[in-house]
């Protein structure tokens, strides 16, 4: 199976231009599902509540949904898409997933982060699971990886794969990702962003780009530069993922014991 | 606070050399608390369930805690040491906490690895964090850092300091553990041994070595060789560990959301 991620550097507010701007590279793409940032065609640093609901759609009536899933259609191929989502009054930090088929779902980000704590509702979603054929795929946005708990959870519940769109601005989340797959045996797909923002007297951000794919066994498949935008595609085997035998005595999650463990 | 690791060498079976070979050590040392590896005075390798036997011990009536006492009342420290344990006809993989005003009390590995769970019961006393004065320290052993529920059990306890006396032969727990410091804001000293074992015509096993002490934050503060004994102590600021505070908007354990995490 081939899967990549797309680290970009979109231009903040300018969503259709944004949306072109990928859309026009995913003709020469042969992959199965490819992984975009989080909030990958408005831009991150909102600077205030108004902002937001402008820039928030409903999912999977708006239009970056829809222009989503012309694209699954035509290339077909399955995308994970950061995106702000309104829903009944409330902004989320929404991921959508669609395929050649149509939409599958999305996911409301459940761990926020610092100035997004103030814009956006706390998702109410869960960690969710998608077959999509070749694969269970799950996703979680950015910060959330800093709870282990979450990717736990999507393995858990048979993901194969760990999707993740990110903005990252700590340095910390391409090496703990190792750690991520490894303590789960699943593929990670971490697709962040770069270029830096500054908007609104706010301090500025840079992110960090380092998008990556790992293996089970916490190999780096591929990981991109700090500051350019790159479309990486690996093949991956993703009978990997489900053997989660580390040893002839050890089945990594046979021998999880929750009894022992805080909720 | 000063707190290190004493990465050792033992000799398979030499118990009172093994433990003559710590203690002319301690003297020269100013701590106030150290971790010892994984069965830190036995050896690891054991051929059959007879030798598991022979060299387990009562804890705390057995020599080895004994010994472990003495030399934490001497040397007014706190250790760490791990040891096979008997109890009610059964043998685990434990580890004691002791300090200059006696026995704390142990704990049973709860993730037993590889052919240790031909030899030893699964420990049935859960994670537990014990109030030495200058901190609360809990304990895990070895292979329980695959399992991220491990740190995270012990730091919702309020664990400032993750104990972790190992005998690691796999290559990723010492980066793993920068992950579990940082996702928990926890200190985290990781005790494990060099040298190789070849026993019983079983396989050989190397010992990684690259004991280390990483800070809340995720910083490297000692990683030792892989091969060569060695006692290192760091300073620290137990209080780095009780600030959760990861910007102004999140508290690390209060913002985990347990209603969304898989059990």
């Amino acid at each position: 199976m081939k899967v990549g991620y797309f680290q970009t550097h979109p231009e903040f507010g300018e969503v259709q231009r944004n949306i072109d701007q990928v859309a026009v590279r995913l003709g020469a793409v042969d992959c199965e599902l490819l992984v975009l940032p989080e909030f990958a065609f408005t831009g991150y640093q909102f600077v205030d509540q108004e902002e937001v609901r402008e820039l928030s759609e409903p999912v999977p009536a708006g239009p970056t949904t829809q222009a989503c899933l012309e694209l699954a259609r035509r290339h077909r191929m399955h995308l994970v898409v950061g995106l702000p989502e309104k829903a009944g009054g409330e902004c989320y930090n929404s991921a959508i997933v669609v395929g050649p088929s149509g939409f599958l779902g999305s996911y409301r980000k459940t761990h926020l982060f610092c100035e997004e704590t103030l814009f956006f509702s706390p998702g109410d979603s869960g960690f969710r699971v998608w077959d999509i054929g070749q694969a269970r795929i799950g996703v979680m946005i950015c910060f959330d990886w800093y709870y282990p708990e979450s990717a736990r959870t999507l393995a858990v519940q048979g993901a194969d794969i760990v999707c993740h769109p990110s903005n990252l601005v700590l340095p910390h989340c391409p090496d703990a990702m190792v750690t991520r797959s490894l303590e789960n045996r699943v593929f990670s797909i971490t697709a962040n962003r770069v270029g830096r923002e500054d908007r609104g007297g706010k301090p500025p951000l840079t992110f960090i780009g380092k998008s990556e794919v790992v293996s089970p066994t916490g190999r780096i498949l591929s990981r991109a530069s700090a500051d350019t935008p790159e479309l990486t595609v690996v093949e991956i085997d993703v009978d990997d993922a489900r053997n989660k035998s580390i040893n002839p005595y050890n089945e990594l999650l046979r021998d999880r014991r929750p009894g022992y463990y805080c909720s």
